[in-house]
């Protein structure tokens, strides 16, 4: 039986100010921190440890897998960052604010863009200041940075992760924790669990709350649950779930 | 041309209390952070980038490179930990005051077991609590686990580091950080600029103080030097002699 945690980054600023993030690297709040904290010490607590780490190469993501190796006092685990866990590209809506934005495209269209599996946002244009076009993080990628993603998109960068670096290090017995974002983890549960385009998006994963997955020899999940309590989980889920509505 | 940089952690826990530390895993000091965030902004502030870390299996080391990385805003470049890289083993002298031990078995042979390069301090025992072997990160060493090292010793397991690591790292043209220890790093000083045994170990490394290497292209060093300026850099050598004699 393999050990799989996923565990979605705690609130960041932007998280707060309620704007679209996508690849914009913004650090995690002073909540987001503690969350991370939170979660480490439940994995602890609970008996959990791990072999391997897996994460975005953004900031909010390694943040929180850091603190929760401190907290686990497993600094010492190799952690391996891959723009493929990135949360997914918001193309032109990156850094606007999510009220503003339901007003001014209508919320339907924002719901669209936040909920369906292949209307990407509108792209960056070429030149725009935000297309992490020069970052050298993503020289591997040359010019084929991303201007936009829909959900559709993601899970196909995520998909080659998951089968050719996730999957062999379950398979050669490790246990393993990934620490990355709403829409890459959305894309490895639609993955792990095969779970329809349609219904992958209305999926809401809290923030800083660690997911078990349990894998027979073959991957395919046994069970899964999340090791928090059911009410720290519901107030995570409805603080997510009340983002993107236009300001009243 | 070739860049790498060495930097030994700031100041633990157990520098401030004057104890022998080797394999033991203490943290930072407060102290400590400060010069691990103070050595993260100067590379920053001097134009320098990294593109791979390197540091032990060491709370105190990895914290150091952490701090760094975040400072630089490169928190996502990759991290390798491994043990070859760890502070000497210290053997039975590990926890001890170091100048409670300089009283019981002289200054001189305290001194000879700091500075030879072929003495090691007495071994752990079996069973001896403070021997690392049942700890999963020295899994794969098995049985074989150090009791304690001479400066030899850890030259013998930085070597091979050196080689099949760093090097080849350095070839592709990496750019290298190395966050390490007062005796992993003179290892690979020693390799480096073939330094004599007898030489090595009288060559004192300032604490959270960036060491820059440029290499040619047979890895061979063309200069070397601190970034820091000379004040803080002496300051921080007198405190590391300082450390190891009896209490007066």
């Amino acid at each position: 039986m393999h050990q799989l945690v996923l565990l979605r980054h705690g609130e960041s600023v932007w998280n707060q100010e309620n704007r679209f993030t996508g690849w914009t690297d913004v650090p995690l709040s002073e909540q987001g921190l503690a969350e991370a904290r939170a979660a480490g010490q439940l994995l602890k607590a609970r008996g959990f440890d791990f072999d391997l780490a897996f994460t975005s190469v953004q900031k909010r993501a390694i943040k929180t897998l850091w603190t929760v190796l401190e907290e686990m006092d497993r600094m010492w685990v190799p952690v391996q960052p891959s723009w493929r866990l990135n949360e997914r590209h918001y193309g032109a809506l990156q850094g606007l604010n999510k009220a503003q934005t339901a007003a001014r495209f209508g919320e339907a269209q924002v719901q669209r863009w936040r909920r369906a599996y292949d209307e990407p946002p509108p792209a960056l244009e070429a030149g725009d200041p935000r297309h992490e076009a020069g970052d050298p993080r993503y020289r591997e990628l040359g010019g084929a940075v991303p201007r936009t993603e829909c959900l559709k998109d993601t899970v196909e960068r995520v998909l080659p992760y998951w089968r050719d670096t996730l999957a062999p290090a379950l398979r050669g017995g490790r246990r393993v924790i990934v620490a990355a974002h709403g829409n890459s983890l959305r894309a490895l549960i639609k993955i792990l669990d095969g779970v329809s385009d349609a219904a992958i998006a209305e999926l809401n994963l809290p923030t800083g709350q660690p997911l078990v997955y349990e894998l027979d020899a073959g991957l395919r999940p046994l069970r899964h649950g999340y090791l928090g309590d059911a009410a720290a989980i519901e107030a995570s889920l409805r603080a997510v779930a009340a983002q993107g509505r236009a300001a009243t």
